[in-house]
């Protein structure tokens, strides 16, 4: 696990093709000091890379790391005795009152310590790591208290260092009103904006700031004040929006810059505008989908057509969507929201980046990036979504380093 | 790959929990000579096994090898491209006129060298496995005509010996009309019967025989005439049935004395109840179901209440189901079909097995069966269809030895 111990990537990877272009015939990538120095064709590699350490791909197809731009993948417990209990027919009801539910998550999240909420999520960022994936982020919200928020974002930070894997934190102090502010969801959101969000910005625990937003979450004038807070931090925010319904939150994040809107299922038109001009990445999320057994698909022909960026992600958490796999998801997302196969791919690289303001060094490959990139064993792009249940990675360069990830 | 490299798994396999008892505390299994020779509570082992070499098993639940009692997983080719073009907009008219659907299949089939059929299948294979299968059906269906389908079962038979794991073959050449017969339907189904089974059970490659009956397959009575040959043989049958319609197939089969019928998403009340009455297993195919975006599942209640049998499986194939994992489907048959876990870990074990009438050495553990049994990374056996996307086997112990097996 420790990124120190991987070999370095430095050198010519050469007999590869590129999945943008992969006619162009052999393709190569210069890695130096842990970048990407160079990419073309092999046969106008410059000799200074040519001289130097050779990889050779076996005419793999290569992408750019896969990002996985929305999981809530650090918390306590799990919750598969609830999966068991509604599969023997216990309503929702029934689970809630044997204990179950978010308050679960919550509950386990809290009486865990930092070294167990970081064992038990690295075994699962192990998984997803697996797949090719090579930045995520981690968001907070099973705490919601300062502490326990505290202790979901300093271990998704150590994640990072010891996967040697870029993670972006996201304070999601906003997820769900905890058992002791019952019946007092303003005075809940006082302490996000005024204690936590500070606190923990200040730490340099927070790369962004996102809020649940639906009727049965936080309302519209919620989000608006968690995102004042969050903009006069200066951090970005992002929304999980319409999942449900259509709430406007779409409308009112995109007013905020919002970097994404996810799920958006029942996204209005307005809603696709204002994500359009404001240029929110719409992150889908097909896994929690296929979990609830959603039959109200977002709106991908407006999305397409108005030319909002669309990514995918895992939303890896405990209840709605225990995803262990991105590539599953290209799958999902293809089958169940009919994405095209570019679409799918820009979806987890260039766009899922973006999502996380990260499109200027990841989810691509070009001179100056950090050298992070997957071959795979296939020879049509289309296969990694076309099966579906397998992984079939032959190389992966995370971080400037060949890295064999072994999925828990 | 070659089984002969893999350790034996004689001895006590202990500090274990039994999925079938995961309460009853620490259990132990003895293995000699590639069998189970005793199960039990660890405390009641008797002294000729606790004596002998042993295996801690980490507290690690344990479940029978699983079976996955469906695939047609010898082929040419793959179909990728369609599943892009379709995606892109295509019809289903507009990728025939490219070449595609299941004559491409035939076609790269018989195209295709024995042993490049073998080395495709095999790393295919190699996929599902990992999951910790330890018995697999392989259907011919892609030859149809007496040459091609023997190439096809011939590498059913190879994988099974390479890699060490249970294969039952299934002669499937009422597959499709191969093109040379179109609009002679009775007249292949003559060569079907007259010459193909007769040919091939000869040769000891036939353990069952199935038949597609669809209105877009073949009909109710040219099932029978298939079915008639296969029995004059002393062979058992099965059936793809009522996955698109009802044809009355269920009920033919189950006159028949037939192992299983598969898909059966349009299976009648009659089709239940003479299914209960032969004992033929419902195997249940929720890849097919995801893939094609099916809205009709089985009448799973109807099993369920009729104490039909029910087995899940991959349907691996090219064209509706490029299912790489067995563990996928199963998370698919519960949250798809509302499959209960227990139902779910019977499905993939037990039944099966009975599915291919293995259900007295497979699919169970018990004194003088084969040793097939994997150790699990979970503490709920629930998890094993909760997650979506992982594979979190500990070990595998197939035909009584300990196998790494390596997805592809
Ligand atoms: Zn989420
Ligand atoms: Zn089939």
């Amino acid at each position: 696990m420790n990124a120190a111990h991987h070999p370095t990537a430095d050198g010519l990877w050469h007999n590869i093709r590129l999945a943008a272009e992969p006619a162009a015939g052999a393709a190569a990538i210069a890695v130096r000091d842990g970048r990407i120095a160079w990419v073309g064709s092999e046969a106008e590699a410059p000799p200074s890379f040519t001289r130097g350490p050779r990889h050779d791909g076996g005419g793999a197809l290569v992408t750019p790391g896969l990002v996985d731009c929305h999981t809530h993948l650090v918390y306590g417990g799990l919750r598969a005795n609830e999966f068991a209990m509604r599969l023997a027919g216990a309503s929702y009801e029934d689970v809630a009152r044997a204990g179950g539910g978010i308050v679960a998550s919550v509950r386990a999240t809290r009486a865990a310590s930092e070294d167990e909420l970081f064992a038990a999520a690295s075994a699962r960022l192990a998984n997803l790591l697996a797949d090719g994936v090579c930045a995520i982020e981690i968001k907070s919200g099973y705490g919601l208290a300062l502490e326990h928020e505290r202790k979901q974002l300093r271990v998704a930070r150590r994640l990072g260092e010891a996967h040697g894997v870029t993670v972006r934190t996201t304070f999601l102090g906003a997820h769900a009103l905890p058992p002791e502010y019952a019946g007092r969801s303003g005075d809940y959101i006082d302490l996000v904006c005024t204690e936590m969000l500070p606190a923990l910005a200040a730490e340099g625990l927070v790369d962004a700031v996102d809020v649940f937003c639906e009727r049965i979450a936080f309302s519209l004038e919620e989000t608006e004040r968690v995102f004042k807070a969050a903009r006069a931090l200066g951090l970005p925010v992002k929304l999980h929006a319409e999942q449900l319904s259509d709430t406007g939150g779409a409308v009112l994040a995109a007013r905020h810059g919002a970097l994404s809107c996810d799920h958006v299922e029942h996204l209005s038109q307005a809603g696709v505008e204002a994500m359009r001009a404001a240029g929110t990445v719409a992150v889908l999320l097909p896994g929690a989908y296929y979990a609830l057994r959603d039959t109200h698909p977002p709106p991908i022909a407006a999305l397409r057509a108005a030319g909002v960026p669309m990514a995918v992600s895992t939303d890896h958490n405990p209840g709605t969507s225990p995803a262990m796999s991105l590539l599953l998801m290209m799958s999902m997302a293809c089958t169940l929201f009919r994405l095209t196969v570019p679409e799918v791919l820009a979806a987890v690289t260039t766009h899922a980046a973006r999502a996380l303001g990260l499109h200027e060094t990841h989810g691509l490959i070009a001179p100056g990036v950090p050298a992070n990139f997957v071959l795979w064993d296939i020879q049509d792009i289309a296969e990694l979504a076309y099966w579906f249940g397998q992984r079939p990675v032959k190389r992966i360069v995370r971080q400037g380093r060949i890295v064999t990830e072994k999925a828990a």
